[in-house]
């Protein structure tokens, strides 16, 4: 059945390319192509999907679809790999302004957040209130975490590659609390610590709450973290903790290969720098295997690994957990210094809604999502953007990094954008050494809507407008 | 009614004192009784539980009450006066080891945590099934907190003279994470912050985990934190902050007086010093009106209040808030680099169940069994421990402060009592320069069971066998 509506797609793309089809041409209705290739009027529907992710053709409400030539194929954004110095971080108000009450209404291609479509909300209803309906146990302070949610994560984890029991888990509020469980388990103030560049504003914002210098690695938008940078870093600098997203990692949606994640593991275990791994992006994989978390191929108890629900089926839940590894003993002492436990309720929904089976099936539906989406994002991001522009190609997850064409700022594009009631994340948040001035990172956790789509084209209008005026 | 059961409590009373019953004497049946004094069953029963808390009847299960004279009434633990030196904190893994997983089917003396029998679990329960039936709002980020609680929280506040908005509460992780997050606000690692003595532990890891030094103020067991001693160390150190307990403290359970709050306020503004209030127990006043805070006193935006709903409502929902006053930029920064938001779910739920009007009528309940389960405690501790203990009079709350008499250790009762399943908090745990190592905390937020009291004579057995080591 993939295979019809993928034949259909390529013949139809193939008219396009030919010029059968001239770009804005409309294309015959979906009851004549039904007839014209013999199948039904579903498969028809399922390749123009397919063909809107490709870029070949554009839905327009109530007129049909409409033939369309790619411009060119975007390249993917080159890795800065300027030698960096540890910097002390420092609050950036942006990040905050980005969640603010206040920017609700705007057009949401900011944060890393998934729309509520893409999320199992029935489901997450239904454990929420099965855990409500609990008994007195809902009253207790539930540290180190409930035992029944330890144990579906156990259970989980086992599968990916790494056997551990429900006493290796404890139960953060979102994995941002881990992390910073994880530095604090590791580290003292003023010490070095190695991240990824660009790398995720909360795991900067982590540093700052510990009091760290972050190290920015260079980081491959393919292949994630650069073993040879790191290797550097290491022999220059006292580093006390490399923070490092192995699947997926945010902005870029890179993924290391199982063995550079096994050189990552080996080279920190033989420099006794412990390396904490943020995973929340591992399940969101766009094709293939669930990739393996780094902490598959650590024998030592060297790495911390960090995850949470918040991508995959609720950041309200703020429900997270670590594996400290034989940083055990500290994690502990510091969730419990910090917040003594995690509320109870959303802890036992998260093992109810885990433990009823329900997560795979889900998984499957959120996958797909997350890469039309991204695609579709992609292709119009190329459509409308300078030529020049460079764009990502994640393997996982929902975030387009996107490298505007030297001496535009993203900045402006991001300021420009606010006006207009678009929110994006401008590339000066990814980096504490102002690296990524010219990139902008876009959120794909959304469905499809003409609202997006002309966000993006107006996006693409105000990266044109900041190149003139650069010139 | 009140009145009668007193009455008849008071001759009761007067005849064990008179030696009408002797210590150990069977009392007439409570049927018997009634005829006697011409009123109904329950108003005997009524005047027993008032005996029982005084301390003049022991209830012996299937056997009826017993005369009891106390021995001797226990006085007043003094203040330590001793002047101190800013000192940094260090882990105490002894609080991780009290609340730990293993110590749960101990005698749970030990944590200030109040009894599930004590918690009002099915309003609880219907307002946590309400808010998991909200709609698709529980899936966000709910930064800075779920606006329906943030009002309810405004409305509550007005009534005890701080009038407020709902945009000036930031929701946490319970009182315990707002306090860390007044902390960051207003202080750099290694500042030097003022805490009463003795303290919370809390409180003292709250100052670990942001890095900061502790300043111990003397604190009296009825007036709470010297100003005089506050105000000596004003002018003898660089202080960077105040923590205050004012109403109820723990262990203490002082309150100090609105004349004493306003001082308190008006010396720290002067001082430019910030100050942050914690009133967890302010709703759980023994006697007369509901006490005001510090921050009703305050004018300048100087008071950093913060409370929770821990030991009023449930430890396991955490839920908490402050009002950061005039740092509110910062606290908002600090809470969301920490940890995003707090769970959508609970904060709905406390949202409800204050909404619904049954937290005042569930406090009167609540209230009268802390002061009942206090003052029993109270009286059984000053009938089992040795000569020369002193026990605080809390005005609040529901822990006791016990002083055993010169030289004899209350870490080594503690550890003794560990061996026997007892656990009690050791006085060690609320001072970093060991000021207290002759006292202990005991936690009354628990019903009256033979249990409980068979390990408060166990605990005066052991003092006493540590008193007699010790001669």
């Amino acid at each position: 059945m993939g295979a019809l509506y993928n034949e259909v797609a390529d013949r139809l793309q193939a008219q396009v390319q030919d010029g059968v089809f001239r770009d804005g041409d409309r294309l015959p209705g979906v009851r004549a192509l039904s007839r014209q290739f013999g199948v039904s009027v579903s498969t028809i529907l399922h390749a123009h999907q397919t063909l809107e992710a490709r870029g070949y053709v554009q839905a327009r409400e109530r007129s049909g679809y409409f033939a369309r030539l790619p411009l060119r194929d975007a390249p993917e954004p080159v890795m800065q790999t300027d030698r960096s110095r540890p910097v002390p971080v420092n609050a950036r108000e942006m990040t905050v302004e980005l969640c603010a009450d206040e920017q609700k209404r705007m057009v949401p291609l900011s944060g890393a957040i998934p729309h509520a479509d893409f999320l199992p909300f029935r489901q997450i209803q239904q454990s929420a209130l099965w855990a409500a309906r609990r008994g007195i146990e809902t009253l207790e302070y539930a540290f180190p975490g409930k035992e029944p949610l330890r144990r579906q994560i156990a259970q989980r984890m086992a599968t990916i590659g790494v056997p551990i029991t429900p006493e290796d888990v404890l139960v953060t509020n979102g994995a941002q609390e881990a992390i910073i469980l994880g530095l604090r388990a590791v580290t003292q103030p003023g010490d070095i610590v190695a991240v990824e560049s660009p790398s995720f504003p909360g795991i900067l914002q982590a540093l700052e709450v510990v009091g760290l210098r972050a190290l920015e690695i260079p980081t491959h938008t393919a292949e994630g973290l650069s073993l040879e940078g790191l290797e550097l870093a290491l022999e220059q600098w006292p580093v006390k903790a490399c923070v490092v997203v192995c699947n997926h990692s945010n902005p870029m949606g890179a993924r290391m290969s199982d063995e550079r994640k096994q050189q990552l593991v080996s080279m920190l275990a033989v420099a006794g720098v412990p390396l904490i791994e943020d995973d929340i992006y591992g399940d969101l994989y766009h094709s293939g295997e669930r990739p393996k978390p780094a902490r598959a191929f650590d024998h030592t108890g060297n790495v911390i690994y960090c995850s949470s629900v918040s991508k995959t089926i609720s950041p309200g839940l703020r429900v997270g957990w670590m594996l400290p590894g034989r940083y055990m003993a500290n994690a502990r002492q510091h969730k419990y210094f910090s917040n003594l436990a995690t509320s109870s309720i959303p802890q036992m929904a998260v093992a109810h809604f885990l433990e009823q089976g329900g997560y795979d099936r889900y998984l499957r539906f959120a996958r797909q999502n997350y890469r039309q989406a991204t695609e579709r994002m992609r292709t119009a991001v190329a459509r409308s953007f300078p030529e020049g522009t460079a764009i990502s190609r994640p393997q996982g997850g929902f975030v387009l990094w996107v490298q505007l064409p030297p001496g535009v700022s993203g900045t402006l594009v991001y300021q420009l954008a606010r006006v207009e009631n678009i929110n994006v994340a401008p590339g000066l948040m990814f980096s504490i050494s102002n690296k990524f001035e010219s990139c902008l990172r876009i959120n794909c956790g959304n469905p499809w809507s003409d609202r997006i789509d002309h966000a993006v084209v107006r996006l693409g209008a105000l990266a044109h407008e900041v190149q003139a005026r650069s010139i």
